[in-house]
């Protein structure tokens, strides 16, 4: 069986689950503590970074960058997920980079790391001042993607594509631990409803982790 | 024409100006000083980030992973840099994240960021020991890679492909600031003398900045 090592708060491995997910490619998700630095672990990936998924032929696909093509080369009659003209698959990987890069500094660092991860692995508590900074960048990103989807109906055009599973994935860690006001962004929280309610979805839905009781309405479909 | 937004000392930039020059794709490079937010810069890219390439259509590719992939699948009669079998264009890709994140946080941003950038923008000194820090993790970097070329051609395999130059942009960049005793790795610098005699490479030895002596090496392809 396909094997994905992965993390529940990991935006990468949330996306590589629902990649997988969209592809209708089965596998077994194991959870991988990566700041324990387990031996087997890091021989598999020496960055020790996540997702890595191990292939039944035994190939090793670390990052998600490399997991994402490789998923969409490898599986040709699977669901395309960079489908579009030359422009269109330029702005879904320009939106792959600024979910993974961007939104990853300026929000997810600044909320699910100071408020989560930095109290479970450092036991240390969370700097306000950082989480004020989260909570206002995370306000200017979901008022730009709402300006992306006032005139698309997927992130970056017509279609479902890699660019909606990653925002997605990282706006489902943030709605884990209970940041985000959805009626304040109407036009995010439609898109993130049909997102939501795809088969691919589900298992993060069933996430669940010591210490964090997500709100009520994070696996909620009508929230 | 088609136009290069670049920075003489940012290694993705470099990576652009390499695979164009690989692929034979003339451009006209413009030197863009990010640090400035110019306005016409920020309404083509609204991250602010290098590089930026403008198409004679005026198809505009921001950030280097989509001009990466945008390059080889645009252009398929020039050559190949993602060339191989699955295997290897996982491993091409694995390599182009390591050399983007692990070895931009643990060596550039430690030598390059710290020892000149941050006089330039900043008007701050370097930080001795954190320039220590990037001294020792650029050894293991070198290292790493020695191994890699110990059993291969090239650092993904037979060919060379983008990893190699992301790699070469990389220590090109730690190379400008005297930082890397070639003498100690004499495997690396092998695979770094073949990749610098290539005409692609040339423009990048011209390079200058204010204030920044490069070594007489930097420029010597007989080093």
């Amino acid at each position: 069986m396909r094997t994905l090592y992965h993390m529940v708060t990991c935006p990468f491995s949330r996306t590589a689950r629902l990649a997988l997910g969209e592809k209708k490619l089965e596998f077994d998700p194991i959870i991988e503590n990566i700041w324990l630095e387990r031996e087997e672990f890091i021989d598999l990936n020496s960055a020790g970074t996540l997702p890595v998924l191990v292939e039944e032929s035994g190939l090793v696909v670390n990052e998600l960058y490399p997991l994402m093509e490789y998923l969409e080369e490898a599986y040709q009659d699977t669901p395309k997920l960079f489908e579009g003209t030359a422009a269109t698959r330029v702005e879904i990987r320009r939106l792959c980079v600024w979910m993974n890069t961007k939104f990853f500094n300026e929000v997810y660092q600044k909320l699910v790391w100071e408020k989560v991860l930095k109290r479970h692995y450092l036991k240390q508590w969370a700097d306000s001042s950082i989480l004020r900074e989260g909570t206002r960048s995370l306000k200017h990103h979901l008022q730009y993607l709402a300006i992306l989807l006032e005139e698309r109906d997927w992130l970056a055009g017509r279609t479902l594509t890699m660019a909606d599973l990653v925002a997605a994935a990282h706006l489902s860690c943030i709605d884990f631990i209970g940041y985000i006001s959805w009626e304040a962004h109407p036009v995010v929280k439609n898109w993130y409803a049909c997102l939501k309610s795809r088969p691919s979805f589900r298992p993060l839905l069933l996430d669940h982790m010591t210490g964090v009781q997500p709100p009520s309405h994070y696996a909620d479909l009508d929230f």
